[in-house]
């Protein structure tokens, strides 16, 4: 393990007539005596000048250096090389028995951190957030609007800014305080989020995000020193914002790349990254090709009118007979021995997952057509008709906290398969691109919440995603967070994330044509074309 | 020409769906493309990612990027390499008719600065300011005690550093107006000065520079943001200080060495630099050695109670007829005609060089005897007793401005003996240290004021400078200056002193023994062994 906060012991002889160099021209004398820092280039950024200086000497010249590993140089294929640059930012009297290094996922609802321990790589805490941002627009593009000062809100990115940097710091503070710490010890920070949650994080105009051609200010912006930043760390701490490949992916997604060793595979796997987007890469170690789509908010926590993220009492699986139309639900939080009634706790509504649960059922059972059409004549006692249109009952009102019914709407659903249409059409344009078929991937790794929670077989059904093997589709967790956690821990990751930053090739569906024609095809389900989905039975 | 502010023309390809990288991203590929630039390393300081994005995509992708050069990389044998780290910090819509850089010499008395235009090296403007630090004490070591706070000065430190911060900024302002710019478009500021002046800009205590063993916080500062240091430049503009070689060993003696080029001299020369301290190299192409000791003031404008800096009406050059004892003296501003009465201007007192070549003068009248002490029974008319005893009369009441005599005491007198003799005893004691005579070498270099005014056979005369030849000595100017003005304009300058910086090796003398004999030997005129001054006569 390499961290990329460095502890380096050593001992320098002390200062004497005959040997009277600086300060710090002799502990940078006493550090390149070292091997693996003999070459390559050292430095003291000017603010920690004096501190390092006063430190070393305090300690007597004996103890502990601390380098901020700073990102290596390129070969010209390329490849990022071995470390070869550092900052020299403080001095220890002796070599610490922790060392506190904070990753981030920086999620544009939620924000997640790890707490570690950089001499030891052991996890100190874990801590969810909500983005405070939230305030200014529940999605990302009133956000990327309210920055570029489009909705008249005056200072728009530095309240932004300022609002994330707040949560992060409070996250921070609240990490260290439950280890025993202060947010003062926190000596370095790995950040992997969207890319325009990057943006807001380093207050840079997110303004060309959004728009033809979707261009980032960077998609590898270099180490920032946390107090530039206003992050409240200890003043040496470095902050790495992962590099992202384009507007529509970002440093989140080249954590999840590492995390999932997608860049280390022999042959082709995929990694596919939902949310408002569906972010998805495919390639091995010799190569990887990406791009992204919107994918609709359905596959996101926020589909549906009843639709919740996950959490307690919340329906995530439905089950409907289809030959009695018997409808059973399983709320989380639910005990696990599956006992329907008595203390089946009440349902408050229906997280995305369980809509693509209950969407396949009802197509299996013939309650839906194959355009995801609600068929009155067979919903008996579950159709409701709402404001908005013909719904389908999931729970009934004395079933449900607060006695409403839980339902999900046409539009709901319409929604749902605009949203599996692009994920499908964005899978089957990036393996046309690559020039493979979908039997060529042995692995799919799917990120995050959706992963987490999604039945492949019912997303198969669907035709969401490809009909292959289920073994093949395997649920990755907050990549994002593990890919940063990996980030600040392991040399060899952080060498991986420059080098796939820059050999990836990303293609821009936003506008592709061929992306456009496969998205008709995919609104129906599970296709147009049935022989894609050749383990889906064609229902009643 | 290469200065240390490039600039590079450039147009790259507008961002489009197939090519969606990075707005700087997309810069650094278009400098990454010139050969030059090709390999190395190339980043944005955090501070400029936004503006440096906002000026390339309002330029249309098109124009000049700005690149401020980092120190390059040492080769394992101390050399410096081609400069191989750039820093982008900024883009211009065209090539810039100008680009301003500012050279300057952090003298402790008197700031000295050029503004150069870094595209044609061309000079725009030079002005001298006195350093405001005067105010804290007139010399460094009053000034390295407030900066300690050991005159219960509070604060002391961040005082030294602003009055100086404010001082570069009134001469910057002023040297930008003149020349019809604002000091806000000067891009790159190069700083020669000695250690402890080098600490005071840097805000670095220089508590230990003055105790044994003279130990200076740093020697070699890298680079540091102009804003970072309270500077009113442009917001791009980096900051260098030149690297000093020891607590008494500053950057402004690096800069005379490669303003004399002693590092590129075939066979060994010298260099002195006399102030309180004097600093002496001794070296060529294939090795330097330096050493630095007190002088004492006397060297220095403030010799005497009358002493002056050299000015109009200050007596520079004094004859005595060894036969008559007549004395005539000449005073800065007078016509070169030499007329002694009518015009000649009042004399309003005498200079350092003006009371070495008194001295010399009395010395073969025999006014003095060896030891420099006054004899009474030689001096006539010009004999006064003042409180601080005996003194020599060098201007009449009626030659004089304001009608008092311009005189020069006892105690004057053996200030400069104390100061002549540890001059001499630093060159004898440097050259024995290098195991060659004084003869092995061709060409001495005299720096600053002392080099300019200084009239070499008087100072042979004395025993300050060895008996050589008198086209050995060669006036060097504010050598300061010019290396700061040549490191922000050439390349290969900056490699040299960087070179030289750690090549170069440094003899504290403040506590050598073999100086210490050598200094009592040379409390003599011209010194106890007559043989090393056959050229000296013996006055009557």
């Amino acid at each position: 393990m390499s961290a990329l906060v460095r502890i380096l012991p050593l001992e320098a002889t002390p200062p004497s007539l005959e040997d009277n160099t600086g300060d710090l021209d002799r502990l940078q004398r006493a550090i390149r005596a070292r091997p693996e820092f003999a070459a390559g280039r050292l430095t003291v950024p000017y603010r920690r000048l004096a501190p390092v200086a006063a430190a070393f000497r305090a300690a007597g010249f004996k103890g502990a250096a601390v380098l901020n590993e700073m990102p290596p140089s390129m070969s010209a294929a390329g490849e990022a090389g071995e470390a070869d640059f550092f900052e020299l930012v403080d001095f220890l009297p002796a070599e610490p028995a922790r060392l506190l290094g904070l990753a981030l996922d920086l999620g544009s609802t939620h924000l997640e951190a790890v707490l570690l321990d950089l001499c030891s790589g052991e996890e100190l805490g874990r801590a969810t957030r909500e983005n405070s941002q939230v305030a200014y627009g529940a999605d990302i593009l009133t956000r990327v609007q309210v920055a570029a000062g489009k909705t008249g809100a005056a200072d728009g990115l530095a309240g932004l800014h300022r609002a994330v940097i707040s949560d992060v710091n409070a996250l921070a503070a609240q990490l260290a305080a439950e280890a025993g710490f202060t947010s003062g010890e926190i000596r370095a920070l790995s950040v992997a989020g969207n890319t325009a949650m990057g943006h807001f994080f380093l207050q840079l105009n997110p303004y060309h995000l959004c728009r033809e051609p979707y261009i980032p200010v960077v998609n590898a912006p270099g180490p920032v020193a946390a107090v530039e930043l206003g992050l409240e760390l200890h003043p040496a701490a470095a902050v790495h914002v992962l590099p992202g490949v384009g507007s529509y992916f970002g440093g989140d997604l080249l954590a999840g790349i590492v995390a999932s060793d997608l860049d280390r595979e022999e042959n082709p796997a995929m990694l596919i990254d939902v949310g408002t987007n569906a972010e998805v890469v495919v390639g091995c170690k010799d190569w990887l090709v990406a791009c992204a789509g919107a994918a609709g908010p359905a596959l996101e926590g926020g589909v549906a009118k009843m639709g919740l993220q996950a959490g307690p009492g919340v329906i995530e699986r439905v089950r409907i007979e289809p030959d009695t139309g018997e409808l059973t639900y399983q709320v989380i939080g639910e005990p696990a021995d599956g006992r329907e009634n008595g203390d089946k706790p009440k349902a408050r509504g229906i997280c995305g997952s369980g809509v693509i649960d209950l969407m396949a059922e009802l197509f299996l059972a013939g309650i839906i057509d194959i355009r995801g059409k609600l068929r009155p004549d067979r919903m008996g006692q579950r159709l409701l008709t709402g404001p908005d249109g013909p719904a389908f009952m999931v729970a009934r009102p004395e079933e449900a906290a607060g006695g409403e019914p839980v339902t999900v709407s046409q539009l709901d659903l319409d929604a749902l398969m605009r949203s599996k249409a692009a994920m499908y059409a964005i899978l089957g344009t990036l393996m046309e691109q690559v020039g493979l078929p979908f039997t060529a991937l042995e692995k799919i790794y799917v990120a995050g919440a959706f992963g987490r929670h999604i039945n492949p077989r019912q997303a198969v059904v669907l035709g969401m995603i490809p009909d292959l093997p289920l073994s093949t589709y395997r649920p990755l967790g907050n990549s994002s967070l593990d890919g940063a956690r990996r980030y600040l821990l392991e040399a060899a990751v952080r060498r991986r994330i420059q080098t796939v930053a820059r050999k990836i090739t990303y293609i821009e569906l936003n506008v592709n044509h061929e992306f456009m024609i496969r998205f008709s095809g995919s609104r129906f389900i599970p296709h147009t074309d049935r022989s894609l989905f050749p383990s889906v039975p064609t229902p009643a």
